[in-house]
């Protein structure tokens, strides 16, 4: 008579203790990949069936009920969380040996948690990866379209933010799609590397049943074929990691447009202006907005980089192959990526609803002496060095300061004075727009420039197949 | 027409967004603190009437209305979660007023969400500090019997993994007690240092009726007063990054723990048993008896730190006073306080149930050299300065690796030539129990030292009042 | 013949090889502890002559040759790191013996270095505690002195970077400062857990020789005496931990006291003017006038935090007692350790170089509907209970926003119909320096309490004795 | 008069303070991309002559300047550190000042230290990619080595540090090249994303001269051409933050190694010998060998991870475009990746010098019922469903215990009752070889398939060209 419980209880004396039978419970994080795990054990049965293992009518038998295990559960995927299983897995083998009986204790041979987890674990990465994807995408598209509004709409561009030089708004927009873009190749290339199927590495020294592997992993769609090693198999997380880095830059770039926005919708900048649907308001004081939507988003940042650290950390100085401690990898991953879907998601809403306020964009574009630099240069082009015309434009800049105007309307003398070879009247050479058009190198700022990067983004985005990533 | 949500919709003129909603729900985290969040509204009835902003009369219908409130949620804490409300004090609100109608409005007066939440999960933290001390004293506890039990057991003692010198397994044990002591002291700091009530901060500049806020910090138990800045009030999180840090030596402590016990459990080592009760078998490999419960709590290790970090990450760099990113702190915190009592309570069970295999503890302190430094101890004794006994207890190491025995076994011949000043007989003097009986200074591992530190361990945690942090 | 180096060759037949040494050596990072290294040795010396393991003239003459290498290195500290000693120990040891022959290879009886390096290190941190309180107290006491000289002086208050209700420059000054108070509260605490001294602990099972280990604690200032555990006292390395999260604090803080600054220093804000001394330019902008100082801060707050999180992940899973791992500990916690102390520093010169920029504060403090919750309160002293109240505070907002106009400046017909129980002129009940007024009870920011404060403030921190942690 | 340093003077009125310098300089840290520099420097010298800036003949005259200036430097690096620079890209201007005078002033035309600095950091981290990938390619050379000198020596396979299964040796040394092998994949998709050229990307906003990007690119090596978006360009991090994670992961897997090697060489499992080459000794403990080259790479994983969160953190909620807070990326990027080369280095020395203790390993693969699956295995062989199989084995294993013996070695009564279908002799079926061999599928442990695995490796690395990158 076995105590334990039932998938490994043979060997055991003693029944678990129910506190600890509590704490290592994974079903309630482990639920959510009951479809992937189906898809495992069908394939497992045809493979079994095709090493001779079962026969064929055997596999096919298996395969309906899993498939009929399947339709019941679309119906009802909370039954899972209120069974009484340890684990998806046992979940789903306890409903098969109810429909077939002692056929379904077959289903197990040559397979063991370890590489069926890893496969399951896998497979639900894909799904997740596709939507991560595509709610990039669809904010990449939103910037893009804001872009193509804001092309030569002039902003402050800031460095240590303190005013440098004017920009577009379309500008501002697109290099946040650059960052996306990144975002996605990384993703890709992780999509790519984690493509390898370890269905059949058994618990760690590989399967004693001659099962052809290279077609299981084609049967499960994986384009990399079989995995190489089995004990790197079993305890292999490294998609958790390069997933959850991913998820991390996303983060970390959502967090940069969080807070260049957030700033910008403050009363002191008045810059943009966020839709309603997107803020809060205040139990206390009446008249406040607050761009709650960016703040969390924001916020979160920290959360995702908290669980690439722990992922990082509960595999540090782990022994092969397989170890408990890796259970807590899935809990960790998922909170990743769904965090950074949502994040992407809710960006892109607000992305969608803000409005510019033009004038005031324009207005602080053209001040702070955002156009020094520019005073430089068009010393350097009257034959001065660019260091001594840097210098000498910074003591323009000062005595402006001094005069309270912007360089264009110092008085005639003081022009004369500082800048001699520049002429009496800046205003023309010193506009917003000229300072603007003149940056028209690749990469620059200037508005012809930001309408044709657009245009290129958007023919791409809309090219994207049906799988971006592909 | 508003078309804001409850609490603070006048000024808006557009309705959330429903899937930004749903992103910034909080009620799934804090609805947890509805006990601490009508105490502390019941406290703030009764302040609001001391300064005569409402009558005692109205403050009397509100508390009983609260009480109320209070009764109907023990029988059925699941409704908070079922409902629509925003957050846990919109919710007690909602049903304030729909018990006493427009007096429950009144109750928000000069009173804001960020001192209430503020003061609601200080309120809720002194229940998890005092079940993390009970958990960690518990252990402690454990730990301590088992010192007793097996004070003058050899145990072989590590550094760098490598056979050192003998230790006593009591003296192993009681090196947990000692940090976990450590880890108990920080835990009070933590509580002391956060003992201030944030509530009548108002917003972020302070409430403009006339609180007595000392009284205020009183009635809710507040034993260091009424915080003194309420900018600092409404955004300090100093007792969460405090309380998760606390929590974080904790685990790393545990984490050592388990580390050293799945060493010793495993067949290598073969030195003690661990309970049934508290590890699993393999659902492939028939004779596995794994020790998960030491392996959940040393992988939890990671998840904890990465609470810490994300901590950290979503304050750092935020403008006073409060920021929707601070709605993260209360998932960290309490999964990083949750997650360290259940593995000081589990970790406890570990050690309730385990077994020293005695025979093969003292075979395995009794080989290995482990009485090398006893041998340049004896030089000393004879008069040669440590460095040279050191350098020729190694050279009789490595003779007695070529000959692979003991150093004790060592023919007398070679006895002779190696350390001609110790005599021809070393078995009596390089006994496992002759090494351990000489460290007996202070905080040494020799069996009646280590009894003493058990009984002055014992009794301390016995006298420990009902709340041992006071 | 021994091939190993000076400290522990004989056992060993081959030597290192010469990448591993490089690799390994801890010279660069622990040099610095040169004046513990010979304090302890010092110590050790005497405990050994009232053990009777040396004789008293031979612990003179060990003493003395130690006070002469300091005496050489005072003068000429590189000399360490210029030699080929592995570590600082080693490198005192040789020197010894250079200067005593034989006698100086007695001092390490009955200790090991992993006795040695942590009575070195607690010894080495006491000075760099010292540092960083008194670094933190100077800045508490510049930020006392700002809020002095603008405890009347209004400035707009913000939570979600929203102007919310205004505050007095003054308050927001002292905010800082009660971080600070908390941040020293934790250093203090975090000290006098550490004050126990672990020589005598042996390598880690004890130390054979009949050490008076608490007076020998006592000898070197340890006021908490022996260790109690010597396998804990090896391998503890908590206030390693400890410190570096209060450095973490301490940056937290910091980087919010940046953010905020950085924010009121831009051209948007433009609130407060930055000392030239602690900003720069740019190589290519001449108007350029960067918050740098500030944002080094901001910055090296997320080194701070990487380090405790190094410091946690290389302890975590580690076996008791010492493992080589934990060198990398004084790196990290020294970096971590001089950050704060740089970082609290430079900010003070921040503060102290300040300027508010006085017109623009309260011009701003009176703009943006900052005294919405006051005409809800007003709303609340004539009888509409508060909810409703904020209900109408809210719609007066969006009519003022239609209007283009404060609240006080609506025209009466307005005001008539949204708040007629406020009558006709509001200017005077709702002028900044009226709402400012109201917030009096303890923690607000009324002028003459934030006056208050400062003043005792600045009474606490002249008061400190000379050790403010005593 | 300006009082500023050289590079941004004109505008400022007042002196850096002394403190301040200090505290901010970077030159410690980025002298070492001085060859960088001079590369993009003369590279951006061309640049300007052909958009018609300078002529042809000062731009030959500039890159003769500098191509001297390395030249000086290749003889004399530490030059660079003494100098009073503020970093090394003006120590090279003002080097380049001093050898041609005016002209010398006129090259940081156009160009900005933002988008300087970003081109000398990539063109920097390609030699340090090389030698990454040069390690880690050597450290798989090693292990295909050992794999091959050991394919058939058999090895206890572990999970949860319990025997599971018997593995060859070989096969475990695969699973780190498998493991090295991702490494190396996202080490060339890193490369591959970063390589594009930031430079003529101004400030923020653009260059306003004509320069051809494209062109200028190509002459700096960068396949990916130029940067399309100048705000992007400049504040662009996430080549350092992919870097250091790749350096994360390298150190994530060495740290498995060095777990499970520390593991194999200790005295309990005594599976393994280290060279005394990477090993050293006590100063207590004369017979101690420590096994201090893999413990020291365990630990560098934490600060290397330390590193990656500090990168993450540094640049969280930063606005657009740089901010000084990024000067620290540096510090952190360069020890990530220094380190992951040494850690590779040094794991190299340890694996090349690894001796397995032949005979030990073969009876420590037979012990311990590891060949319980293949139990089950062939129960299910002879029609019994695995479910079945499974807890019929896990009851023999409970009796073999019982009776102190392995399975194999049960009396034949014992065998007849328990497992009938297998007959009387199992000594063959259950050998560790014939369980080794069973396990034959792709990926698995047989001795055959481990070395055809070892061969192909060892012919994929040896095909590699000079840069295996590309």
């Amino acid at each position: 008579m076995s105590s334990g419980t039932g998938l490994w209880g043979g060997r055991f004396a003693e029944a678990p203790n129910e506190v600890f039978l509590r704490f290592q419970e994974s079903l309630s994080v482990d639920a959510r990949m009951w479809r992937e795990d189906l898809a495992g054990s069908m394939a497992w049965a045809r493979a079994l069936a095709d090493a001779g293992v079962i026969t064929d009518e055997e596999a096919g038998r298996l395969q309906e009920a899993l498939e009929a295990i399947g339709g019941e559960l679309e119906g009802d995927e909370a039954r899972i969380a209120r069974s009484e299983a340890e684990d998806v897995h046992s979940f789903v083998e306890a409903a098969l040996v109810a429909k077939v009986g002692a056929l379904g204790k077959k289903l197990h041979t040559g397979r063991s948690r370890n590489d069926q987890v890893a496969t399951d674990l896998k497979l639900h990465l894909r799904g997740l990866v596709h939507r991560m994807d595509e709610a990039a995408r669809d904010l990449q598209l939103a910037l893009v379209e804001l872009a193509d509004r804001t092309a030569d709409l002039p902003l402050p561009g800031y460095t240590h933010l303190q005013r440098a030089q004017p920009i577009t708004a379309g500008h501002h927009a697109l290099a946040y799609v650059e960052m996306l873009a990144r975002d996605r190749s990384r993703l890709a290339d992780a999509e790519e590397r984690m493509d390898t199927c370890p269905l059949g590495s058994g618990a760690l020294a590989g399967t004693a049943f001659p099962i052809d592997r290279e077609a299981l992993a084609e049967d499960l769609g994986f384009g990399g074929g079989a995995t190489r090693n089995s004990l790197d198999a079993v305890s292999d997380r490294d998609h958790a990691l390069e997933l959850t880095f991913v998820a991390s830059t996303v983060m970390l770039h959502l967090s940069r447009l969080a807070e260049d926005w957030i700033f910008l919708a403050s009363q002191e900048a008045g810059l943009i202006e966020l839709s309603d649907a997107v803020c809060t308001g205040s139990s206390l004081m009446p008249q406040k907005k607050n761009p709650d939507a960016l703040e969390l988003v924001r916020g979160r940042a920290g959360r995702v980089f908290g669980n690439l650290q722990a992922l990082l950390v509960l595999q540090k100085g782990t022994p092969l192959a397989y170890n408990r401690d890796f259970q807590e990898d899935k809990r960790l991953l998922f909170d990743a990526l769904d965090s950074a879907i949502d994040c992407l998601v809710v960006t892109a809403l607000v992305v969608r609803g803000v409005q510019h306020r033009k004038a005031a964009c324009r207005r602080a574009a053209a001040a702070s002496y955002q156009n020094a630099t520019d005073v430089a240069d068009l010393l350097v082009a009257a034959g001065v060095p660019f260091r001594d015309a840097h210098e000498r434009a910074g003591l323009a800049v000062r005595r402006a300061l001094e005069l309270g105007v912007e360089l264009e309307a110092m008085p005639a003398a003081e022009l004369e004075k500082h800048l001699p070879e520049l002429g009496s009247d800046l205003s023309e050479q010193l506009s917003v727009d000229a300072v603007l058009a003149r940056r028209d190198a690749i990469g620059g700022t200037a508005p012809g420039r930001v309408r044709d990067e657009a245009a290129q983004w958007r023919a791409a985005l809309h090219d994207e197949t049906q799988d971006p990533l592909e």
